[in-house]
Formats: structure tokens, C-alpha cells, sequence
């Protein structure tokens, strides 16, 4: 009843019949009971090899056939995603999983037919990130149209370094970055950017800038060449400050975190306090990275006051917006990160909060040119100079990376299909579920919250839930064994975590747009239904 | 006729039809021209909104159709671009093609009319990577099960941090990197790895590794706490090593640079006589990286006398195999990597030589447990130390990346429809193809090779074309001049760069699966068609 649209007879087979017998559709066999016109039974794929399709020689129908029979498969599996009757996880344990099929390499090749088996046994064990109860990461949900432009990027499958040989991708990135920079509130959308693998990817090239805006020598030098210097980010903030400070040989030590409050947000006196302090010893303070929306607690340091000590003391000023930035989006919202259009950098990822597909990471710049300063090496077989055309389009130079991942087309074609105002609508929906689940929970019995949460300024929400009261020492062990439970059972996964000196709580996360009110009270009532006994 | 298989009826018009008369494609109505049960006609685009697709209620049907809708458009281009008879580019000017269709994002929602219509469009003017005729870089071709692999990573839609989120992949991931060393040549496979998004990456991983083993105070005291280091390797490197010594702090001017021969092969007693001048300095060498496969020459270095030259020295010899590694799959040609096996480290991209769609590139490890302790940072939201499961499974901390793009998949599961000996069969063809172009320009008039071409090592040919002879001052433009013209008429693309005082030359590389000796004739008379004004 599902398909009474007819969309069956085109996929030759209902999805409830291939659901119910996928082993009917290998072999050539349609897989549908009716006597169809589908031309998957002229393609017996057990009979054929990888080497039968295209670029072979009248390997047109072989690989249209094919490459259908995936979709076929994965329309399947996107289909039972987004339903709430079946399982987030097929949990396994490694061990497990390792006998569940074979997953060796053979020297020998492998029918299209075990390459079809292959595909559903992944998805079989694969978790289900597209079902709205799933809430685990801050990257969730799966975009439709998203998905399509991805499907499209990998048909395309060309590189980001020069116009020459991604020219779509090329002007679709330019329009994008400088479209993000105008929401950012730089005049005219000018500066710079790129899209990078991802936020850690992305705060390392802000710091990588800032070290050069100050002292450009560092790049033929190296650090010998500079004073000590030292970097400031609130003791909540992302663990890729410090990941970035210890591959650019600034070291972990010279990251100085910073106290924040009960809420998780800088404390701007306590940061000019320590670069006042680490001036006095004689240390370069070179880079402030905010967090517009911590990791684990959500929160968004003050960016004025912070943008106001960084101009005091001459400081690149960089804000970690990797999951808040999409806040941006939202004329509601967008106040939290006042003072953004103050900061030299700004990381920005759409894979999180705007749900755009794996991986999809901005990196954006106030300063035009420095990124090309700082990273550019001319190499001579991609960035020719004798080239007929517009050498400002070959941005691949302004990356530490020579070959980069198109990202930016599931980005462009989701914002077109959306529009600005279909962001904004996605995003404030998940702060609405947000402040549901508080008002849920906030007086429950078995819930308690970790902070107060009268500030709830973005969809996540980190609350305990513990039935063992009277013996608190037990707390630590309440949320990993209800998280192994809820994988078991597969019915919701959502993240833990214990931060400073409080113990294990639930971080919840709503960034996943198939999420409803019904979905949070399922998540309720599954912690209490799992956790009960203990 | 192409398709006298019938899979026309599947897709509802057939691809000839579809080319013919793409407008008629939109808006609700098939495009075929018989009468047919497809249910396209059933779903007007032209009315719906990204809204209306799941997780939309009732979003099952309209998202199927669009899903197709997209799909028929992929395979319409893919089977294109494997044929000749089509252009490998529709060239335009980058303010010509801004204006060629409206890239601009809006504040409002488009249809999905409009988003079929923007995938067209994004098609019609990307390069076609998959022709024949397409050598313009290290990485063409296009692998239809990779591209299948790829499409189902899009649809799983997660991330590599953790086997929570990523149970298969993860897997995948540690069987084929095991596989990957015992191809290298490290005893039973042992050692470790991960996959980057992309060679500049991977090298600048096991620079950092590098350092991290000589001096581990590095992580959290940054390079003031150790002396100068130098790194080495040959003049005809990737622009990668400096890229990433830049940004490690160590400065492009300790990347010292050893003479390579004619050919292009690191010079080994040149690189002892600087590692002997740098230590007399008070310098402290730490990374070698030898080049298997340079990027504009095709050169291996001798990786046998520049290992003896690392042990003597205890240096960390990493083995830039990003173009190079991959013929390490072929029996008859893996010599030219003798001694990669006394690497610490080495760097291969299957999505080079291999064809696996980009982006797909590794770093192997020697040592085991290193990247862990050079990277981890122990992110307690997302390495809990209390999981349920084998806490090793949990890789995402080897990297400098937090989230980390789900590369695996493709390359895993295109070994297994080829097997190891398909991808040898593919990088041996390659390597016939090349020196059949080797001898078919090696006397011919108009050309000349840029150095003796006896040692015809890797797919890759450097030659010029040049009519002019009288003139050689000339020399340096009739390469561009040619280039240009390659991408007007959108025949066939090649690179072309200088090289020291050598001025442009074509730099043929052939790792595109579907190319035969019929299109190497080509390109050689294109090239005389495209330069005899000259």
C-alpha cells in the first residue's frame, strides 16, 4: 500500500516485495511476482564481471542495468531509513561483524552478482543516519536533493584545483562562498574562502593563516624564525585547536584555554587576563578561536566582547562556528553569533546543522589574497600562467591540499532547491524540538539537566537520566549501558559523554530534519524503558 | 540502435530520445514517444519543492521518481562520455558560462523542475573525466563499480571517526589497509594507515609522524623545544612536501631539494652529501621522501640506495607513491618500487592509477600504534574509554581530521569485482598504451621528446610538438596555443607545463581505463591538426 503511486511497475517489483525477498533479485531474476516488461532478466549478473561494463565494447546495456540495480537498491534502503518501523543499527560487535560475510580481498575477481550482494550487505549493517531517531552525531539526516547532487558530483567525478577541469564546480563555489561571507556581514560578501574535508581541516587553515598574516617569514623560515606564540580558545572549545596547534609546531602547551562559564561560553575577562599574562612571559598571542556552538554543550562564546580584547591586542580573531554557524541562517536565531562579522575567519560547515551530506566544510576570510599568499607553491603542471583564461578561477593554490573533493555542489543544489528561507525554516524547527525536549524533561522525574537549561540557545541538549538516585557513584555507568542497550535494540542512538567534572550525560543533538515532537518523546520514554532496571 | 537491448523501455525513452529532445524531459511528461506504464507522468516537478520529498509525509513515490529522475540523467551522461563521438568539453570562458545559465542563489525555494533542469546544466558543461580522450590529469576515467560504490557511500551518509557510526567501513578500512602492506611488502601486513582526502595530505601525515618519532615533546611544546630540522627530497618532487613543511612549521627552506638525474630519479650520493653538509651545520635531518612516480617526469627514485642512505643516517624514509604506488598491483612492473618495503612510510592514491573515483588516497605506516600517540587527543565525546565494543575499532583519532569522509568503500569494492589481478590487467594496459606512444612519436616529425625515453618506467610521456623548428624561441607557446585550442573544439585535453630549463611540454599520462591504441593515434594527429599553423 505503500507504493500506490505505481512507482513498483518502474522498478520492476514493489519495495515491500524486495524487502521481503532480496535473495529473488540476484541472478537475473526481476524479483517482482507479475510478469512485467523489466529488463533485468535479459542481464544475468552471475554471469558477468566488472570488465563487461563500460568502457567494454557494447557494454552500454550491461552497465545501465547495473548501475539501475544499485539505485534499486539504495532507493530501497533510503526508503526504510526515513521509516520509523525499522532499526537505526543492525548492531555487531567487530568480532561479529567480521564473520557476518566475507570481507576479504581475493586476487581473483568477483561476479556483478556477489558486487550486488556485496552493496545490500553493507547497507544491512550499515547505521541508518537518515532515520529520524537517529541523533547520535552533530552530523545527522539525509537531504534528498542533497543526496541527488552527490550522486551527480561522483558521476562528475573531476577535482577542485583549476577551472581547467571543474569549471561548473569552480563558479558554483565562488557564488557560494561569496553568498556565505554576505550572511556572514562582510560588506559586499568580499574576502575569501574555501571548502575544506572538514571543521578540524578548516580551523587549522584559519590558524595556519593568522601565523602567517603576522609573521609571513614563517613560511620560508619555519618557527625558529619567530617568537614563541600562543593561541586562545575556551576550554570547551573543539579539540582541533589543539590538534592544529601540534601539526603547525606551535604545540598543545601554547593553546591557553580559557575558563568558560556554568554555560560553556568564554569568559572575555579570563581571556584578557591570560594574554595580559602570557605577554608578560614574553609570548606572541597570534590566534582567538570562539566556539559559535561547542561540541558538547552548545554554547556560543561572546563574539563582541571577544572581538573587542582581539582589536585591543591586535589578535586574528577566529570563529570555530563549524556547528553553530548555520545559525546564521536564521533571522530568529542569528543573534547568538553577533559580533561575527568582527572575526579575520570563520568556520562554517553545512554537513552539520544544514544537513548537507558528508563531508561539506567552509572555511571563510575576511582578508582578500592572503590565503593565496600563504599556501601558493606555482606548481608549473596545474597552474600554468600561459592558460587562455581567468587565473583567478585555479583556486587550488590557496589550499594546503593539491586535489580537492568537490563539495560544493550538494551545497548549491540543496540552497536552490530550498532557498534561504527553506535553511531557516529547517533550522529553527530543530530549536523548537530542542526547547520541546527541555520542557519535557527539565522537571521529570529520573532527568535531570546538567546545567541550568534557561539558556537554551541551540539544539542540543545534554541531560542525565538515572534511576539509582541513592547510590550517585553509579551515575558514571547509568548512559553508557542505556547507549549499548539502545544500539542493541537498535530502536535510537544518541551521544555521551562526561565533561570537566561531571560525570557521563546525554548530549542530544537535533540536527536531523525527519526528527518530530513524536520522535522526541519516543526518545524519552526508550532511556526509560532501557535504563529502568538499573 | 545502442540500445537494442531494451533497456530503453526501463528508462522510459531511450537515451537517444533523451539526448535528442532534453526539454521534453521535464515537467511531468516521459519524454518517450510510445506509450508507456512509466510512472513519470504521474509526478509534475514543476509543482513540487524539496518539501514534498521524504522526509516528507507521503514523500515515498515523489521521492523515488525525482530519485530516478536524477538517476536517468547520470546514466545518459555516463554512457555519453564514453563516446567518442561526443566532446570531452563544451568550453566557455568563466564570465561566459556565469552568464550561461543563473548559478545565483535565491532567498526562495526553487521547483524541482528547476533542480532537474540545474543538473542538466551542470552536466552539460563539466568536463567529461570519463572519455577516452580525457589525459589532462593524474587522476581520469570514470569505474562504473566504483562510481556504484560511490553512490551507496552518498547514501549511507556517514562518518569514518568511529565504528559506532560507521560499523562496515570501518572494517573495510582494516582489511584493506592490511592489504595494502602486505602488497608493500611489511611481514603478515602488520603496521598501520588511513585514508586521507588526498596525496598532499597523506604526505604532510607522514611528516608529521616523522617528527613526532624523533622528537615527541613536539605535540605539546611546539617546535622551540627541538632543533632545526631538515627534510629531503629530489627537485622533481610534488610542491606537496614543501606545502606541508610550510605549514608544520619546519619552513620551505629546510625542504632541501636533491638534484635529480636526466631522467628525473633522485641523485642518491647528492642527497648523502647534503645530509652530511646539513648535519655539519648542526642540522637535524628527519625525513627523507622519496618520490615513486613524480608528478611532471614519471621518475622513480631508487628507493633501495636511498633507504641504505636513511638507515645510515637514521632517518625516517617516507615514499611518495601517490602517482607511482599503484604499480606495485603489477607483477611485471612493481620493480620500480624494489626497496619500498624499508619505507617508514608510503603514500599510494588508487584514485590516480588505479581509478578509483576521487577522492582515495592512503598513507601505510610501518610502525604500529604511532599515529595514534602523534594525533589522539582523547575527545571524550567521541572516544568514550566505556564503550560496549573493541575500543581499537575507534580510528578516527590517527588523524588530524575529526570527521573523516567515508573513502573506503569505492576502492574496497572495486577490488573485489577485479580482483588483484584486474587491476594489474588495467595498470599493464596502461603501460603498453605508453610505450606505444613512446614508439610512434619517438622519430616522428614535429616532435621530440624531452628526454631519451629508454626508460619508460610509468604511463606518463613528456614530448613536444613543434612545426616551427626554425624558430625555436617560439617553442614555449606552441604548447598553450595548442592547449587552448584543445579545449575549443573539446576533442581530447592534455597537460603541458615547463620543467626547470626545459620550456612547456606536453606531459601525456594514460591511467584512463578506456583508452586504446585508436585513441592514442588520435591525440598524435589532433595535435599536428590543432599546431600545423604554426
Amino acid at each position: 500500500q505503500r507504493f500506490s503511486g505505481g512507482i513498483g511497475s518502474k522498478l520492476c517489483g514493489t519495495l515491500e516485495e524486495a524487502r521481503q525477498a532480496p535473495a529473488a533479485q540476484t541472478a537475473g531474476t526481476c524479483g517482482c511476482n507479475k510478469s512485467c516488461t523489466c529488463t533485468k532478466s535479459a542481464v544475468v549478473f552471475s554471469d558477468l564481471y566488472s570488465t563487461d561494463l563500460l568502457p567494454a565494447m557494447d557494454g552500454d546495456t550491461k552497465t545501465m542495468t547495473f548501475l539501475q540495480e544499485v539505485v534499486d537498491i539504495l532507493l530501497a534502503y533510503i526508503v526504510e531509513s526515513f521509516d520509523r518501523e525499522t532499526k537505526v543499527i543492525d548492531f555487531h560487535y567487530p568480532n561479529e561483524l567480521l564473520q557476518l560475510n566475507n570481507w576479504e580481498l581475493q586476487d581473483e575477481p568477483a561476479t556483478l552478482d556477489d558486487i550486488l550482494i556485496s552493496c545490500r550487505a553493507t547497507l544491512k549493517y550499515a547505521i541508518k543516519t537518515a532515520h529520524p531517531r537517529y541523533f547520535n552525531q552533530l552530523s545527522t539526516g539525509l537531504d534528498m536533493v542533497g543526496l541527488a547532487a552527490d550522486w551527480l558530483t561522483s558521476t562528475a567525478n573531476t577535482n577542485m584545483f583549476t577551472y581547467e577541469v571543474a569549471p561548473v564546480f569552480v563558479l558554483l563555489e565562488y557564488v557560494t562562498l561569496k553568498k556565505m561571507r554576505e550572511i556572514i556581514g562582510w560588506p559586499d560578501g568580499r574576502g575569501d574562502g574555501i571548502f575544506s574535508p572538514g571543521g578540524a581541516i578548516s580551523n587549522m587553515y584559519a590558524m595556519l593563516l593568522a601565523r602567517f598574516k603576522m609573521f609571513p617569514e614563517v613560511k620560508e623560515k619555519g618557527m625558529s624564525s619567530v617568537p614563541r606564540l600562543v593561541a586562545f580558545t575556551s576550554e570547551h572549545s573543539h579539540f582541533s585547536i589543539k590538534k592544529g596547534a601540534a601539526a603547525l609546531g606551535i604545540g598543545t602547551e601554547s593553546v591557553i584555554c580559557i575558563k568558560a562559564d556554568e554555560s560553556g561560553k568564554m569568559i572575555p575577562a579570563d581571556l584578557e587576563r591570560r594574554i595580559l599574562e602570557a605577554k608578560q612571559k614574553g609570548l606572541v598571542p597570534f590566534f582567538v578561536s570562539a566556539t559559535a556552538g561547542t561540541t558538547v554543550y552548545g554554547a556560543f562564546d561572546p563574539l563582541i566582547a571577544i572581538s573587542d580584547i582581539c582589536k585591543k591586542y591586535s589578535i586574528w580573531m577566529h570563529v570555530d562556528g563549524a556547528w553553530g554557524g548555520s545559525l546564521l541562517m536564521s533571522r530568529r536565531h542569528r543573534w547568538k553569533l553577533d559580533g561575527v562579522e568582527r572575526a579575520n575567519s570563520v568556520t562554517w560547515n553545512p554537513h552539520k546543522m544544514m544537513s548537507v551530506p558528508l563531508q561539506c566544510s567552509a572555511l571563510l576570510v575576511r582578508e582578500e589574497g592572503l590565503m593565496q599568499n600563504c599556501n601558493q607553491m606555482h606548481a608549473c603542471y596545474l597552474f600554468q600562467q600561459d592558460k587562455q583564461y581567468d587565473l583567478s578561477y585555479d583556486t587550488g593554490d590557496k589550499a594546503l591540499q593539491c586535489g580537492r573533493h568537490v563539495d560544493i555542489f550538494k551545497l548549491w543544489l540543496m540552497w536552490r532547491a530550498k532557498g534561504t528561507v527553506g535553511f531557516e525554516a529547517q533550522i529553527d524547527k530543530c530549536l523548537e524540538l530542542s526547547e520541546y525536549l527541555y520542557n519535557k524533561i527539565k522537571d521529570r522525574e529520573g532527568y535531570e539537566m546538567v546545567f541550568d537549561g534557561k539558556v537554551r540557545h541551540h539544539p542540543t541538549l545534554r541531560f542525565r537520566s538515572h534511576a539509582v538516585r541513592e547510590k550517585p557513584l553509579t551515575l558514571v555507568h547509568v548512559a553508557p549501558v542505556i547507549k549499548a542497550r539502545m544500539m542493541e535494540y537498535g530502536t535510537t542512538m544518541v551521544g555521551y559523554q562526561p565533561q570537566g567534572d561531571k560525570v557521563n550525560f546525554f548530549r542530544m543533538v537535533i540536527s536531523n530534519p525527519a526528527a518530530t515532537f513524536e520522535d522526541i518523546d519516543f526518545l524519552i520514554e526508550e532511556i526509560e524503558r532501557l535504563g529502568q532496571d538499573l
